[in-house]
């Protein structure tokens, strides 16, 4: 069978490793004789993969003491309206940075409890750079940023400095987090659906600040309180046992191969090879400001607009390079590559683009 | 390796063959050359995967064209909420039957968005039974009930007869749907979390009457609309693709079956054969009022207080039979015999009992 190389932008390829070892739990979890699809999350091998996987991203991501790890359900669109839900008070207000869709997302669930200031939108220039230079209201109880923009293929570098004590830093982190080591300390809560460097799709990983559990200023729905789900460690109701099974394997992979100072190397070898061909290569360019290119989603269009995008994605889809194709909204390429993208999945795309360029510049 | 008999109440034991269809899944999907596990659910075999569950779930139910049938996430615990948050006016009631802690959990969630009438309660005979004299207000949005006790094993045989036009059924139908045929027509909503007869955990089933997804009494958070999910073909953020896999492969198990009549003879079977030997057995009895007994979580307890429960749980154990621990709340013994525990499992605990009896009688 040819190797694939999947580029989707998530759910997104995984270690093999991971992949080979979930299909052992599901024909025998931990010498139990059942498979992990049918265990109760109440048995003690459950129990015991939801404490190990928790340590294990305590581990990773150094997460100081003070903070609850949480594995919940609902992606990070419910987290749009769990973080107001829970962190904002009666007419309260935040402030969101618009980076694009997830935080144009966020911002309209956000308006549902509370008042949403948008203190920097990139949204005029097709969100093709990161707003830096944001005032941040003391006012606010939290600064709402989205860390790495899946679509547009923009992230964070630095993370915005907030100088005043009322207001937390608040970050969807879905499409980067374990890409690299980040302070962990500087956030009020960090939320990400799996789907991309964590595992497959159906967990969603929250980090808060444990002081934060204690907030209460509404009656809200106990599913979208993050004190139910800390309080029963993340098993107030049955849990995506799976879900989890596979987010672990992952851990234990990114365990191996050195941690996330070895894994940020890696990814910025990958981005570097990739940004450079983009640069190098006449027939295509980037469309993104060049200090907050993505390492995670590259987007590349047509330095021109003589050949249809299809004529690349097909040369590409011959080679075994899959989901080349750029957002809808967007369009042209984008080749997300997550941590578990191999170097030589970038490579083999670097070599297709110069076949590219030989045939049709 | 010792053959394996999961009593677990749930997650539940799943047919062997959805078990490794599900593992062919995660190696290689349809020949696409990946894992279903990092495969985009944008992607054509997975929408396909959808569309192909979602016609299978309608063929097996018999659900009229008039309803919706969504994949969600969250489980029953989170429909609680969005029952009321999508059906209750602002200031309206609802009439709920409390048969147990499900049922407790559902009305504690309806307080918060308007009243909650308990028109019946088997609470003071620690849920033994289920109330069938109740009266229904031609005022209330919806009647509520739990369909099936997982903890305590009761289980409706019929369903109220509502009267009034202005009153929908609802029915968390987690643990017995698909147990048995039933006339979708008469429900507004159902819902029921994967974990028992449906597939692994992670995913919950909707089913809806197509016209309440206009309703729109207030503005809720997105992800708790039902409307939201059902114009995405519940692909409105990333679903839990895994999960619905696995739900596929057990309904095209209980197509080849013969569908639902004849699941619920099996089924009827099963736990006829089980209730005989409580019945028969001097050292157990049931607790469960006899026509309410569940044919899907049959408790049971010893006839006097000689023998310390756990001296029969090891007894189980020893014979490979698991999770017969009746839920903490109410002790004693639970065998969940979901659609998935094969005849062959109910005989052996049936064999391993009538030991015990001659051993310890």
């Amino acid at each position: 069978m040819k190797k694939i190389y999947n580029f989707s932008a998530g759910p997104a390829c995984l270690p093999e490793q991971a992949i080979s070892s979930s299909i052992e739990s599901i024909k025998n979890f931990k010498q139990s004789g059942m498979s992990l699809l049918e265990m109760s999350h109440r048995s003690v091998p459950v129990v015991d993969l939801f404490e190990e996987t928790t340590n294990n991203i305590i581990e990773l991501l150094n997460i100081p003491k003070n903070y609850s790890v949480l594995w919940l359900q609902g992606g990070a669109s419910l987290q749009f309206s769990m973080v107001p839900m829970n962190l904002l008070p009666l007419a309260g207000s935040a402030d969101y940075i618009d980076t694009g869709s997830w935080s144009a997302k966020a911002i309209i669930e956000c308006e549902k409890f509370g008042k949403a200031n948008v203190i920097g939108s990139s949204k005029e220039a097709t969100y093709s750079f990161i707003p830096k230079d944001v005032q941040i209201s003391s006012s606010s109880s939290y600064l709402h940023i989205t860390s790495n923009n899946t679509i547009y293929g923009t992230q964070y570098k630095n993370f915005p400095e907030i100088n005043n004590d009322n207001t937390l830093l608040v970050a969807d982190m879905s499409s980067d987090i374990l890409s690299k080591t980040i302070d962990i300390s500087k956030f009020g809560l960090i939320y990400a659906g799996a789907q991309k460097n964590i595992g497959p799709a159906g967990v969603t990983l929250v980090i808060i600040r444990s002081d934060l559990l204690e907030l209460k200023y509404r009656d809200i729905p106990t599913m979208m309180s993050y004190s139910t789900h800390a309080s029963k460690d993340s098993m107030f109701n049955t849990p995506p046992v799976f879900s989890v099974c596979v987010v672990n394997e992952t851990l234990k992979w990114l365990k191996q191969l050195g941690g996330l100072d070895s894994m940020a190397n890696i990814n910025e070898l990958k981005a570097g090879l990739l940004y450079e061909e983009i640069n190098r290569n006449t027939l295509f360019k980037s469309p993104i400001n060049e200090e907050d290119r993505s390492l995670m989603n590259v987007s590349f269009i047509f330095d021109n607009n003589k050949i249809d995008d299809k004529v690349f994605l097909d040369f590409c889809l011959a080679r075994g390079l899959t989901t080349l194709k750029g957002h809808r909204s967007v369009g042209g390429f984008r080749a997300s590559i997550y941590n578990a993208m191999p170097q030589k999945g970038v490579e083999v795309l670097i070599e297709t683009m110069q076949e590219f360029e030989n045939r049709y510049s």
